[in-house]
């Protein structure tokens, strides 16, 4: 039995279109015509593959590579067996992925996941709900009254799309996904299981019992955002929970009601956004980090993994640790610390 | 084209229902029969709009708000533009939260996402599953041999209720959810994506593989409690995991096998509560709170976000911190670690 | 209305069948007849229910305890009132889960959701699928095109298997699932919600937007592996990500692109574990640990609960903290700390 396949064999594109493709120039010795088929890291790459080196830790990964061809800069480039065909890059990382995605183009996003066309048998869509051309439902996928799928998109298998729910074109929406009191963009992709627009997490606190604030606000998520697998963004209370434009969300982030998410930020695994903060455009959160409610982390600002955000960050701050502060007071107070821990041994 | 309405326009009320729903004093110069037709924060309010003001830092909103009407404590109310219909009172934010009640009763709970009544076409019920009456079914729902729904439940689609799972009246189980090994009492919310009832995470372990430790308890769930989406609560090995009446669970939360969490306890977004932990009642955890196993949380006790609790935490004392300890320790040992960061740095 | 009964009633175990399965001696007064039908703790356990007692915590509840049998150390055994029948063994842990094993067979893995046999009605199989004899499939259940299901494993309703997916024989898949680009061995176990198989997190950053790497790999899924509710694993991105055999996973988890996950570790809720990470075997990360990507994590290593790991950690060392440092260090720093909070104080 051979390997599942789970992406078709790409056709492939030849050193020379490599090269065109690019914008890399081609090294003296390469053969224009020798035929790339796949992508691979160095150390795995054989006479079908590209490669790319940008690092000089991966020298030694050159020199015994199997690769066909590799995307190197400057002066990586002497450096290759002369059995590669080099192609020389100032940016060696983007040229690959540009090839990758050339090759395999039906990995760019999720797609049907029982070879489906149109409406498949065991899709339920309500007769109200308006279906624009090429669009690809599941079996199992339910569609509620009234909501609208734009040409293009796919509705995988299992997932839910509540009344009203708007969703445009091009967009693919995982298995298991449930979405409501949404309006989504253009080119949105959301992996498996994501959780949109139920109620935030409000309430009257009482000594005898807690009254829940009605959620009626909706989630916007705008045109090229990426959204991973169980990840659960609330609507808004009154206003809206809002995903700004090329955003890219990892897996199981908590998104509270009324946070707006600026423009091309980029949200890493376990992040949890308390209510109402604001991400300005471009903002970067490593994993697990928690941002306090109500608070605004400025435009470009990097916040390192798991810290706790209970303040304001600056825009283009980098900030880090449990309280958040400014990276080089956190590395200076840890190193404080750890001096503490030792004298204290000494005691 | 006009925005997507996911709640029925209200019917309204007068300034003059809300003062007797609220029991506000309707200020000088109020009309009473002025109608409000929703609720909004005082700087998007507009002239049907009724908004709140508790808070000075609000002060310049309700100068330049549009609202129709406000709620105001006394020294706030004579500030009010004199074409605001003010409505004096105590505690604002409790009294705006019961006229939204009034004006939104379809935003209490989640609801259909098909339209659906009775069983939908598309939703699968064992003919052995005990169904009352005015239960909703949506499609793609699954419900297991001698499984029990109260009346009044809804059941959204694709949720998977488990053999002899009891659910009680008037539930609403979100898109997705699953439930086994559970008894749920009445006027309980989960939201898309519950996880009910699965294995406790126990071993015997062994260098050679560990041993599963069979699970054979359950998850109760008492009257009005509410849980988030994504959230996973695993059932009791031999005796019970059980969640107290009224409390409210935010989303991607963790709570392992023979938890007991108390009543109206408030769980924010992505806590993790070890196995056989105990919180006694009126516990509010912020969000990323980790409780280790078999600890005992006192009643009342607050333990602000991220904290990693390591220890049994006394009634009604507020915790923070990783490991966690009083807040007031945790506040200086803070401000003694950036000083000695800071003085390292004159170094 | 009896309670609801989750698991059938067992036919039972005599005392001693019980010593010959667990090699337990059966002390002076036992009766040999006496038949045990549960299992329970000492503070809960009737007559015909076997109970176990290690830690000298425990002594109180063996005085007053109502249990049938007892397995106790030996210095624990005549402690015990002479109405109890008991066990004596060096381990009584072990082989009282041995006896629970062997009285409840149908909790050694999740089964059908509605008493399905074969395909049910309402279950989705695309005819290129191969399924082998006695799979079950439960209604709801989505299978893809040319996916692979082995002899004797249980798809669980409404659980998603995409397109050329392998999985194997005796295996769990709970509610809800899904999986895609993935190969998964015997005797695996995934609990509801689990995630296998989306694109990893990666992306060419730019400052007008960012462009998706295509991810190309897959997810090996060794036999004997248990997944928690919830849980996400992202595929490769050129090469695979891999969880190795009789590796334990709890809830939540979350497990980026190109992970490799060695043999038998036990990772519990809420972790995070970064992209390209390489934990050896046996390693145990406690709830909430963050291990930053392309980390090495040493054969055996163990990681306190809710700790930041920045570095490689030796195979067979304790670490703890944040950011995470061998646990004695964290112990010192951790005390130093609130010396110097106390300290402030006095100020």
């Amino acid at each position: 039995m051979t390997e599942p396949q789970f992406f078709k064999a790409p056709a492939g594109l030849t050193v020379g279109q490599i090269a065109e493709l690019t914008g890399a120039r081609v090294c003296a010795g390469a053969r224009l015509e020798h035929l790339i088929s796949n992508v691979a890291p160095l150390d795995r790459a054989g006479p079908h593959d590209l490669a790319f080196i940008d690092n000089a830790q991966y020298l030694d990964a050159l020199i015994s590579t199997g690769a066909g061809a590799c995307l190197a800069v400057e002066r990586f480039a002497a450096k290759a067996p002369s059995r590669i065909n080099v192609l020389c890059i100032a940016e060696p990382y983007p040229a690959f992925v540009a090839v990758a995605r050339r090759l395999y183009p039906e990995a760019l996003r999720p797609t049907t996941l029982f070879g489906s066309q149109g409406v498949a048998p065991g899709a339920v869509v309500h007769p109200s709900a308006r279906i624009e051309s090429e669009v690809t439902i599941d079996p199992g996928a339910v569609i509620g009254p009234h909501a609208g799928i734009g040409a293009g998109t796919v509705i995988c298998a299992t997932a839910v799309i509540g009344p009203h729910v708007q969703i445009g074109r091009h967009c693919s929406i995982g298995a298991g996904c449930s979405i409501t009191h949404a309006v989504i963009g253009d080119d949105v992709i959301l992996h498996p299981g994501v959780r949109i627009g139920q109620d935030g997490f409000r309430y009257q606190l009482g000594a005898r019992g807690h009254t829940k604030a009605p959620q009626l606000g909706r989630v916007i998520i705008q045109d090229h955002v990426e959204i991973g697998a169980g990840t659960t963004i609330d609507r808004g209370a009154s206003g809206d929970t809002m995903i700004g434009e090329g955003t890219k969300i990892d897996n199981l982030v908590q998104i509270g009601h009324n946070v707006i998410v600026g423009r091309n930020c980029i949200i890493v695994a376990q992040c949890g956004i308390s209510g109402s903060a604001v991400l300005g455009d471009n903002v970067i959160l490593a994993g697990q980090v928690g941002i306090a409610d109500h608070l605004t982390i400025g435009e470009g600002a990097m916040i390192g993994a798991k810290s706790g955000v209970g303040s304001d960050v600056p825009a283009g701050e980098k900030w880090f640790g449990y309280p958040a502060c400014p990276s080089q007071e956190f590395i200076r107070a840890t190193v404080a610390l750890r001096r503490a821990g030792r004298s204290r041994k000494k005691d």
